[in-house]
């Protein structure tokens, strides 16, 4: 796993701050629940990482809240965020829990794989090769929901996350693309993703 | 809000307590972020009630597989349903703390509407009047899916909640609903469900 810096105080607006960690915490369950059905090491490692991102997310919105209330009034009114940001915290902790089943090997209970099965769509984890046909393509260009019933939902490209990508963001070897959709169409798009130099003989 | 009477211990299948926890913490972030947008206090006092039967559930769930649990190979096996009922419980405690900036008029700041709006599809709540067209018809009958892009998640009759009702589900009068949608569909279902007697003048 990847070191964490220490938190240093760096102005970013309270909404982004709130935004993502809205997204991010949201996306964890989803993942942690993924994670925990697929015995997926890896991205039960990834959502540790996410939690820790959360937290750093957390303890910059509450020092930019703390700076910019002046006064009991400012302060009274920035509570609600600051809470609302706790609770995202509190729902991003819950998924690293969940995770915790995979990274410390407790075991996933038949009873917890049945319950978290009766999600409909399914989560998928890739890593774009070189030879791909998705890299250098946008995420609008690719027009997965239509052709296979699949979203992108996030793109981890080295030490970033990015949540929800835009339409126009470019795909890229070696990003790690989280998506989400019906089995079918995530098996597909996981083997266009990873796909192999066509060699002879393979 | 309702008493929550003493938790005594009843016979319900594990997986049963689990999928209800998991469902209603689930259902809860999306009913909190709605009982903060629109600054819902009968919507916050439910999610404070359904936080109480999650909690209910998680005792009745601990209770279950410490009865279950006969020696240490259970009791390793079982840690991994405990984990993941205490997170669906942690999940649906950061809803309570939602729903809190409502019950404690804590105020729903800019920031946190502005965040909580780009949810693209909107909940709403509808009391079933006696006098509704719906009274009587099955959930599946209703189409309100293909009709108007709606789907109702939960009903709250007197003291139960039904989670993702069943399209044989009878509505009667008096019935709590959740429903999700396109904003003009759960317009159009809240009028429909709420309907006055249509007299004279008025």
């Amino acid at each position: 796993m990847r070191k964490m810096e220490k938190v240093k105080f760096r102005s970013v607006p309270v909404r982004d701050l709130f935004l993502e960690m809205k997204n991010l915490s949201e996306l964890m369950i989803d993942l942690a629940y993924s994670a925990a059905l697929f015995n997926d090491l890896e991205l039960a490692k990834d959502i540790m990482e996410l939690e820790n991102r959360v937290d750093t997310l957390d303890y910059l919105l509450e020092m930019t809240i703390m700076i910019a209330a002046r006064d009991a009034h400012d302060a009274e009114a920035l509570t609600g965020v600051s809470t609302a940001a706790s609770a995202a915290d509190k729902i991003s902790d819950a998924a690293a829990d969940i995770a915790a089943i995979v990274t410390q090997n407790i075991g996933v209970h038949p009873i917890v794989s049945e319950v978290f099965e009766k999600v409909e769509e399914r989560l998928m984890q890739a890593k774009v090769s070189a030879d791909s046909p998705i890299v250098g393509k946008r995420v609008g260009e690719l027009d997965l929901a239509a052709r296979m019933g699949v979203d992108i939902i996030a793109v981890r490209r080295d030490k970033d996350w990015i949540i929800n990508p835009e339409k126009t963001e470019k795909i890229r070897s070696g990003d790690v693309l989280i998506a989400r959709g019906v089995q079918s169409g995530i098996m597909e798009f996981k083997r266009l993703a990873e796909q192999k130099p066509q060699k002879g003989g393979n």
